[in-house]
């Protein structure tokens, strides 16, 4: 923090904080349910791009507004966020790690902890390990799932998942015949969680499907396309499989992020191997390519 | 019960008796989950309009088989079911009444407090208030929901729907512009908890979609035409609406169901003005004559 506006009073200059795309505001409906961490305080503004007084921070770029990107703009090197917006946390926390706990590393095991609530002894299948899926598998592993199957068109996925817990790795692409009832028959009749963290409707739909006949449970983190449908038959849920969805893990960030850095801190969740590249503002195309390659799981911008 | 078979510990002559399609044996992995109502002990056979031994005990017609249907074949007036797809109830409970809680009654209350476990204060939509529908609404009087809206075609369910307990009837063909939009608009937000009771996956996608933002779970009753799927935007589930089916209601028949007696004994639920007509056997092609007409809500057959 270098600033602090008026009125703010649960932080103050010099704190630690990580940006936080859902805020938490603690006196909204959603806040105030229980039941869900999509605070919707400043959903109309932040919807648009602007800070909750309707203007934005930024100066035009020759005469064109620069507006804020999900509520925190963290390519800039300095930005303006609500105060509901900042998770405050310990000082000691190195920041080229933490900055990971402000998305993947929260939406990965909290779909695990706060949306499926896995229990001990679970079956459980992931679909896409990437750097959300990689997250999941440690939340499971911290859950005490007794199998993380992983399911990736990229054998180079196999390596580090298995560092993090995984116990089967799937290569759709190698299956003979149907990659549903492989897994099927692989989970000993049925995940009793999947996740599916691709955002390909194909893919969410196998993960309902390889989900346990009478209490299989499917959580959708991946982003769709715009416009893709998911589809089932209804009789996969008359059946008792579920079908839910998860933002940012369910975490509350204010709540859930400044736990999850002392989770990192002592030792109980890893980052430091996810991070595979580092790289200096102007090199930030260069970490779209390896992303769209494959080639990295995070890369980390340094200012 | 007229004749006990062999090995049969939990009945004797003069019992009474209500028969299961979904048995419960207390043995199998379903049964033991305690997550599933789905008891897979005879599922095989059962499907094949077999009893587990693999055998028919009906005569055969003109040289071809008569199979069992549905494991319990209700309209014979005499029947072989296995030991555990028998519900045992109390003698003082009148046959022509809580027949109707060997499906509809069960379904629709189970599906409130088994599957969706509404909770006290909850606004609900129910689709579909036939024979089911009106059991969800009576569940839902019971679990305490706040709010209990009703969405059916026919004018003419309205009235019955109010004395069981609905809040708020609405025709969709006299809704001006979008359904979701209105029920959404009508509930303050969304519905907690949204039922299918019609079958039709149009609706079901309506069902879901009215659900609440960040918590609201839509139950799928009805049973869809071979092959027709659902749809919808994996949004929906991502930004916390939560998809589920249930069947039987979530019940396990030989433990739920004479308890479900009781309840209609003691008063609690009530069954009488759901029996809109009486029929004897040879007038039972006229009961389903009624019932595709939305004339009857349930026609008993008493021989
Ligand atoms: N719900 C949320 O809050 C939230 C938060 C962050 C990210 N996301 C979404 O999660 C998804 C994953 O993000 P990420 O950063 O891990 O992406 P990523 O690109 O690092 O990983 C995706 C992985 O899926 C694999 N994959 C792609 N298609 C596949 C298929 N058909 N079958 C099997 N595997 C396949 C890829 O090989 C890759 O390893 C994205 O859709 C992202 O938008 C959602
Ligand atoms: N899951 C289970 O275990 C289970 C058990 C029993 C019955 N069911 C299913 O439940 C469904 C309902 O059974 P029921 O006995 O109540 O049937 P029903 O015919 O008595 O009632 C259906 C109601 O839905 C209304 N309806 C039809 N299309 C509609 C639409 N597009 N919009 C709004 N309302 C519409 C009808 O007017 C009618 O009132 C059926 O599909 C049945 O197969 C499921
Ligand atoms: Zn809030
Ligand atoms: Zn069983």
């Amino acid at each position: 923090m270098l600033e602090v506006g008026e009125g703010v009073t649960t932080l103050e200059v010099g704190d630690h904080v990580i940006p936080l795309y859902t805020p938490e505001c603690r006196q909204c409906e959603y806040c105030l349910s229980g039941k869900t961490n999509l605070c919707q305080a400043i959903r109309v503004t932040q919807g648009k791009g602007l800070m909750p007084d309707g203007t934005t921070r930024f100066s035009m770029l020759d005469g064109t507004p620069i507006y804020h990107y999900m509520g925190c703009s963290t390519f800039a090197n300095h930005t303006v966020v609500p105060e509901i917006a900042l998770a405050k946390v310990r000082k000691d926390a190195p920041f080229d790690k933490i900055c990971y706990i402000g998305c993947g590393v929260t939406t990965g095991i909290g779909a695990v902890i706060n949306t499926a609530k896995v229990e001990i002894g679970a079956r459980c299948v992931v679909f896409g390990l990437g750097g959300i899926g990689l997250n999941v598998i440690q939340g499971l592993r911290m859950a005490g799932a007794d199998q993380i199957v992983g399911v990736d068109l990229n054998d180079d996925k196999e390596k580090m998942s298995r560092y993090f817990g995984l116990t089967d790795f799937v290569n759709p692409t190698k299956v003979d015949g149907d990659l549903v009832e492989h897994l099927v028959e692989l989970t000993g009749g049925g995940a009793d969680y999947t996740f599916d963290a691709t955002g390909n409707t194909t893919v969410m739909r196998q993960a309902l499907e390889a989900a346990h006949k009478g209490w299989g449970e499917s959580v959708i983190i991946g982003v769709a396309a715009a416009g893709a449908e998911i589809s089932t038959r209804p009789f996969q849920l008359v059946t008792g499989r579920v079908w839910r969805g998860t933002a940012f893990g369910g975490a509350k960030g204010r709540t859930d992020v400044p736990q999850i850095v002392d989770w990192y801190m002592g030792g109980k969740i890893e980052i430091d191997p996810m991070i595979t590249h580092k790289l200096t503002l102007d090199e930030i195309n260069h970490g779209f390519d390896l992303m769209h390659e494959g080639k990295s799981i995070r890369a980390v911008v340094e200012f």
